[in-house]
Parts: C-alpha cells; structure tokens; sequence
C-alpha cells in the first residue's frame, strides 16, 4: 500500500569555515520544526567524508505540510541565516514514502 | 554534540518495467532489516516525480552494523533479486546524524 506523507531531502554543500555556523543554525531550526503538526521527522545528517555537505531529510504529514513550514518563524530566520554560508544553491528532491507506512514515522 | 550513528542513503534507478518488483523485494527487505539489533531505522522512499527512483535511508547503531546487515540472508537474497532490476549501478553516501541525537532515531 503506497503510503501518503511527503519525504523532502535537501542537499546543502556550505563554504569550510562556515560548517559550525551552519550545524548551530539548522541544530535549531531541525528542534523547532519537529514540534510543527504537519511534521513526522526532521533529521539532519552530514556527509562522512566531505562535512561541507548536508542533506535535511523532512518528513511531512501531507501536502499542505511543507508549505506551513516555510511560513514558521523559525524557517524564516534558518533561511535567511543561512543564506550567506552556502557554497552552492541548496537542491530538493521530492519522495513518498514505500516504507514504513505512515505511522511508522 | 556529534552523534555516532551511521546514516547510509543508497540511491537506486530501476528498469521501468520492474518499479513494482523492486517496490516488493525492497519492502520484504526493509521489514526484516528492521529487525536487526544494530539497525535503528530502515526506510524506503520513491521519488515523486520519477517513479523509478528510490532512496533507502539506512540507519545503523554503530560501525559495524552495516557490515552484519550484508551477512543477513534478507539482504542477500535482496541483492541477489534485484540485481536484474537496475538501470544503473546504485550509488550510496555515507552520513552522521546532526540532529537527532542518537535516541532520537
């Protein structure tokens, strides 16, 4: 059975010195974003060899989810905090989850 | 604080002709690999808007995990499944989780 939440990963490289900023930032953002309703996990993982890169792995409740996220305070201040400690254009993709079902999230 | 967990996100293209096989063989996957004593969180996601590709998200206790989840018979008979399923040779990134700290997975 397909399940319905909406799974967002985005993938973030930030410039070397900016790596401690960019984890104390999305550290808060990540914390205030998992007390949303629409939201069912907020993870943020780095990557093992290269620490410049990021992926944020949102897990949305449903459709109309990430759009209340980006209306949140704390988006607002995340994204703008963030905006300068970027070495490339942050990229998003799209998923449903396979597995688990919806409330296994 | 840095947490200590392995995050492995395993990126996979498949024939289009096989999303369905694959979907199954992964699903039986993921629920038995979930099981494992060393495997936190185990999940699949389909891409929204190219139905051929997923992401398996695997989160694993320590170090060695990973490896004890190759030697398993549900990943190997996994494996051997899909094998003939692949547009492309899968790819993975190795991860360490930001946030949650470790309990939170």
């Amino acid at each position: 059975m397909p399940g319905s939440l909406v799974v967002v990963h985005v993938h973030v490289r930030v410039k070397p010195d900016r790596v401690g900023d960019f984890r104390k930032a999305t550290l808060e953002n990540a914390e205030k974003s998992r007390r949303e309703p629409g939201v069912a996990r907020f993870d943020v993982v780095q990557d093992a060899e290269e620490p410049t890169r990021f992926v944020l792995v949102e897990v949305y409740r449903d459709g109309k989810a990430p759009a209340a996220h980006k209306e949140t305070a704390h988006y607002r201040r995340w994204r703008d905090a963030v905006a300068e400690m970027m070495a490339e254009p942050r990229s998003s993709r799209r998923y449903v989850n396979v597995s688990p079902d919806d409330p296994g999230w």
